[in-house]
C-alpha cells in the first residue's frame, strides 16, 4: 500500500487535549472519523488491525471447541420480551417499530438469540456442551460515549455462548474460555491484563470475571492482593475488616449544631472517623423508597454490593423529604422513625462506642453500641468499598492495591436464567427434561485496539504489536525523484512483499522530518529507509518503531533481513 | 468437525412448500433460522461459506485497489439529511430516536458514509481515484421479505465507492469493477451470470449495470440478445418498433356498448389488437395528478420509463373519479377533456388508422390518426416494455428474449449526486474546487449463497461450489462401532486435515441412508465413505455431490488422492 494513496489524514493536533492517548492518536493518525456521539468510521489501518485481532480470536475460539454462526443486529422486541429483559433493560437499549408498527430491538448482546437458534436443535444430552460464538456488530445506547473507541455506542463484539447439562460441565469449559482469553490478549500484545471476579450485572449468573487492562484512565477500579493473586472488581471486591477494640460507653447527646459531615463531627468531639457510624441514603429506582446504610466513618458504601444484597435497583437519593423522617446530616440508627430500608455494614459489627446523628437537627450521640442500644442485633453485611491497604479476603495481609483498568473483555457463568425463561430444554440421560446451563463470553474488538494503544504508545503515535499492526514493514523513500534511490525502495518493496510481508510505502515528495511524523502515526513496527545516502553506501536503514533497534542491512541482503526480523517479532506473541 | 456436535438440525420436510428450493433445502439442512420477517440466524455451515465468500470478494477489491474500512449500521439521521435522502427514501428505512431523542436511521446502503469519511481527507486532485470498501451488515425494511436468502430485511453487503476527478476516469475504474465482478461471481461458483444495464433508481446517476444470475425465480425480468449480446434490465429495455404500414381511414364513432378492453374491442370490431391504442393511468405519487400513457394495444406500459421520463414517483391509478373526466375502459387521446399529463408511446407514431376510446361510455372510434386528428403533433417516447421477439435495438435482429434473473450485484456509475449534496470538493491541477465523481458497488453475501444453491442443487440438497463449500470432504463413518473401520476413518480425518483439507466427517451411529441423506444436505463436494467392507477391501468409497465421479482409492493413498482431487476442483475456479 503506498501512504499516497492512503484515505485518512494524519493531523497536526487534535482540538480536545483532555481525550485520552488513544483518542488523540489515533484521531491524529487518520485510524477514525466521528460519524455521531460514540460511532466511528473506520479508515483502513483501522480495518486490517481488526481483522487481526479478529483473526487471533476465531482461532482461538475455534480451539475450544466454538462453531461461528451469525446472530443478527436487528431482533423483534418478542425475543427479549421472552427473556424478560425487554423490561429490565433499560434506555442502554435501542428501540423501534418496524414498517408494520413491529416493536423491534438492536443487539446489544445475544444470550436471547443464542438460545433462540439452539433451541430445538440441540434436544439430546448427548450433542452438549458446544459453544457457538460470533462477531458481529452491536448497539447499546450509552449515556457517556467517551474516550475515542474505549466507550463508544457502536462496536464490533466476539460474542459465544456455550451450553451444558451441569454446573461443573459449565465450570470446566468455563476454565478454557479463561486459558483462551489469556492467550487472546497477549498474541493481540496487551500486556498487562489480569483477569478480575466481577458483578455479573444485567447478564444474571452468580461467577464471572472481567479481563481488565491495567491503565491509569480505566474506568474500572480493582482490587488486587501483590501477595497471593486475588483479584476483584471493586464491584465485588471483599476485604477483612478488624475493628478497633473499643470500650463500652454511655449513649450520650451532645450538641452538633452546625456539624454535619463526619470530619465536621470528628474535628468538634476529637474522635476518629473508625469510631463514627455514617449513614448514606439511597432510593429504589421503582419505587422510590429510601434505604439507609449505616457503615464506619472511615470507609465508603459499595452500591454494587448493596444493590446485589437489596436485588433491587437502586441510586443515590435525589431529595430527601422533610415528612420522611430522614434528617440529612444528624441520620443514626438510634431512635430512627423513618419509613426506609436500613442496612449496616459487618465494619459496625461489635463497636461500642460509635458517634451517631441523633435524627435530629443539631445532635449526634456518642458510645453508640448497636447491640446493646438497639432492640434487634443487626443483620450486619458486606457493602464497603475496599480500600488501599485494606485485608486481603485470602492471604489475610493488610496489603490490599486498588488500581484501574479497562475491561476488554468478560467471560460469565450465567446459569439457566435464559435457558428457563426461553423454555430450551433437553431430554437428559435419565429420561427427564432440563434446562441447559450455559456460559457466555465477550470481547470489544474497538477497545482491544483502543487499550492496546493506550498501553504501547509513545508522545509521537501507536506502537502496535507486529501480530496486529497495520503494516509490517514501512519503507520510507527519502528522495522519489532519485532514479537510483527510486529503483532500490521499490525493489525493496516487491522483495519483502514477495516473502509474504506487510508493506506500507511511502514514496511522497515531503520533508523526511514529515514522512517520519507520519510513520510514527502509523505505528508500523518495523521501518526501512532509503536515501540518497544509505544508496551511496550500499544499505539500507532499519529501525523498530518501539527504539530498540536500529541498524543497518546491506542492500543485498535487507529484504531477507527484514523478513527475518519480523518472523522474530511474530514470534513473541505466539 | 464432527457432524455429531454440529449445531443444526438436518429436517425430513419443511412446512411451506411453496418456497423456493434454496429456502427448502437450507431450511431442511440446518443453515439457518428465521429470527423474524426477513432477518436470520445463521448455523456454522453458512457462516463457513459467508466467509469465503467474502474472502474472495476481498482479494478481488483488494485487487483493483480498494481500502477496506468500515462505516457504521447506525447513523444520525442528519447525514441522510444532508444528500437528501432522508426525505426521498421511505419506509423502507428503519428510523428511530436515541436516548437523548436524536432521530437516528439503520445504513440500508452507505453512499453518505463514505462522502463523510472522505469528505476532507481527499482535498488534491493527486489523492485521485481511490476506492473505499466494507463488508457489513445492512437493514432494509423490506414490505415483503420472501424468497429465505434472496430478499430478506437484514443482510451481509460488500459495498464499495469509488472517487475520481473525471468521468472518464470513473468509466475506467467502471469497467475494472465490471471485470471483478465477473471474477467474483466465477470464483464463487455462480455460472449463469449475466450484467445487464439497469435503472439507477434511488442511488441516482445515469449509467448502471445489474450482474444476474438467470433463475426461473429470479424477481427480475431481463431482456437479452442471443445474437449480439445486447442485455437489459426490462426496466430500461428498448426495442426497435416497426409498425405494419397502415393506411387512412375516417374517423369514424362507434358503439361498443360493453366492450371495455382491447380484446373485447377487437373482437367486435374484427381488428387486430396492435392497430388500437390502449390507454394506462397512472398516479402522481405526491400530487394524485393523472398520468395517462396512449400505447399499442399489443404492448405493455414499462412503468420505470414513464417514471423517468416525466421525471417523477408515480403508481398504478388507485380511483379515477367522474370529475376527473377520464372514462375508464373508453379513454382515447381524440376529444380528451381530463386534467391529466399524456404520453403517447413511440408505438403509435405514424399509426392513421387506430381504434381509440370515444371518452364517452359505450363509444369508441376507428380510423384514429394522431397527426390528422390532434391539435399538435404529439412528442412520442419509448415507455414501452419489450416482449418476447422484439427487434434488438443493437443489432435489429427480431429474436429478443425475455429471461428471469436473480440481482446478485450491482454497479452505479453515481456522477457527483453526492459529493455536491454533502458539499466534497478537491483542489484540482487548474486551481479550481471540484466535486469529485463517484460510482458505487455492491454485492449482498446472503443472497448469492442462495443463488448459487439455486444454480446448484439436486433434490436432495444443495451441491456447494468447492470454492465456497462450508467443507472440502466429508468422511462417513458407516460402522462406528468396529474398531478397526474408526480407526481408518479417523486416520483419514487426521491426514486430510494435516493436508489443511476441511473435513468434515460424521461417525454417528445412524443407518447409512440416515447419514447420506444429511450428507446431501451438507452439500460437501468430495465425500469418502468409510466401511466394514470398504475396509476389508482395502478402499475408501469416494464420490462428488455433484455426481460426477464414484471411484474407490486405496486406504494407502486415499488422503493424498482427495487432497490431490479437492486442489483440481478447486482450480476450476481460479
Amino acid at each position: 500500500m503506498k501512504v499516497r494513496k492512503l484515505l485518512g489524514e494524519r493531523l497536526k493536533d487534535v482540538s480536545d487535549e483532555s481525550q485520552i492517548q488513544s483518542q488523540i492518536l489515533m484521531t491524529k493518525g487518520g485510524y477514525m472519523k466521528p460519524v455521531g456521539s460514540g460511532i466511528y468510521s473506520f479508515f483502513m489501518p483501522t480495518q486490517r488491525i481488526s481483522r487481526k485481532i479478529q483473526a487471533i480470536i476465531r482461532e482461538e475460539m475455534d480451539a475450544i471447541d466454538g462453531q461461528e454462526v451469525l446472530f443478527p443486529v436487528v431482533m423483534p422486541a418478542s425475543l427479549w420480551q421472552s427473556s424478560g429483559r425487554y423490561m429490565s433493560i433499560g434506555s442502554e437499549m435501542a428501540r423501534w417499530n418496524d414498517r408494520s408498527g413491529n416493536p423491534m430491538v438492536l443487539g446489544m448482546t445475544h444470550e436471547e438469540a443464542a438460545v433462540h437458534l439452539a433451541n430445538n436443535v440441540a434436544k439430546s444430552h448427548a450433542q452438549y456442551p458446544f459453544m457457538i460464538y460470533q462477531i458481529q456488530t452491536k448497539f447499546r445506547d450509552e449515556p457517556r460515549a467517551r474516550g475515542g473507541l474505549i466507550r463508544v455506542r457502536e462496536f464490533t463484539m466476539k460474542d459465544a455462548y456455550s451450553f451444558h447439562t451441569s454446573q461443573e460441565d459449565l465450570e470446566k469449559y468455563y476454565d478454557r474460555a479463561y486459558v483462551a482469553y489469556e492467550r487472546i490478549f497477549k498474541r493481540a500484545g496487551a500486556k498487562n491484563v489480569i483477569a478480575v471476579k466481577s458483578d455479573s450485572g444485567m447478564m444474571g449468573g452468580k461467577i464471572s470475571h472481567e479481563f481488565m487492562l491495567l491503565s491509569d484512565i480505566g474506568e474500572d477500579t480493582l482490587v488486587i492482593c501483590p501477595e497471593c493473586g486475588y483479584r476483584a472488581n471493586m464491584e465485588v471486591a471483599e476485604s477483612i475488616i478488624k475493628n478497633q477494640p473499643s470500650v463500652s460507653a454511655p449513649l450520650t447527646k451532645v450538641e452538633t449544631p452546625t456539624q454535619k459531615t463526619i470530619e465536621e463531627v470528628c474535628n468538634l468531639l476529637g474522635r476518629e472517623a473508625n469510631t463514627t457510624a455514617k449513614a448514606v441514603v439511597y432510593q429504589e429506582n421503582e419505587t422510590d423508597k429510601y434505604v439507609i446504610a449505616f457503615i464506619r466513618g472511615d470507609l465508603e458504601v459499595n452500591e454494587t454490593k448493596l444493590r446485589n444484597y437489596l436485588k433491587k435497583e437502586i441510586h443515590p437519593a435525589t431529595e430527601i423529604t422533610p415528612e420522611s423522617g430522614i434528617v440529612p446530616g444528624f441520620i443514626g440508627a438510634y431512635n430512627l422513625n423513618a419509613d426506609a430500608t436500613v442496612v449496616f455494614d459487618r465494619s459496625l459489627e461489635g463497636m461500642k462506642d460509635l458517634v451517631v446523628g441523633a435524627n435530629e437537627v443539631g445532635y449526634h450521640y456518642t458510645g453508640f453500641d448497636p447491640e446493646r442500644d438497639l432492640e434487634n442485633t443487626p443483620d450486619y453485611v458486606d457493602v464497603a468499598k475496599v480500600s488501599e491497604g485494606g485485608i486481603c479476603p485470602v492471604c489475610g495481609k493488610p496489603v490490599l492495591q486498588v488500581r484501574r483498568g479497562i475491561e476488554i473483555g468478560n467471560i460469565f457463568q450465567l446459569g439457566d436464567k435464559y435457558t428457563k425463561s426461553m423454555g430450551m430444554t433437553y431430554l437428559d440421560s435419565d429420561n427427564t427434561e432440563k434446562n441447559p446451563i450455559m456460559g457466555c463470553y465477550g470481547i470489544g474488538v474497538g477497545r482491544l485496539i483502543a487499550s492496546v494503544c493506550e498501553e504501547s504508545h509513545d508522545d509521537y503515535g501507536p506502537i502496535w504489536p507486529m501480530s496486529i499492526a497495520p503494516w509490517q514493514v514501512e519503507v520510507c523513500n527519502l528522495r522519489v525523484t532519485d532514479e537510483k534511490v527510486k529503483a532500490v525502495a521499490e525493489d525493496l518493496v516487491s522483495a519483502l512483499e514477495a516473502k509474504g510481508v506487510e508493506v506500507l510505502y511511502d514514496d511522497r515528495e515531503v520533508r523526511p522530518g514529515f514522512m517520519f511524523a507520519d510513520a510514527d502515526l502509523f505505528g508500523v513496527p518495523v521501518r526501512a529507509v532509503v536515501s540518497q545516502k544509505t544508496c551511496e553506501r550500499g544499505v539500507v536503514e532499519v529501525s523498530t518503531r518501539d527504539k530498540t533497534l536500529k541498524t543497518e542491512f546491506s542492500m543485498d541482503t535487507a529484504a531477507d533481513e527484514i523478513a527475518q526480523l519480523v518472523a522474530k517479532m511474530l514470534e513473541s506473541f505466539k
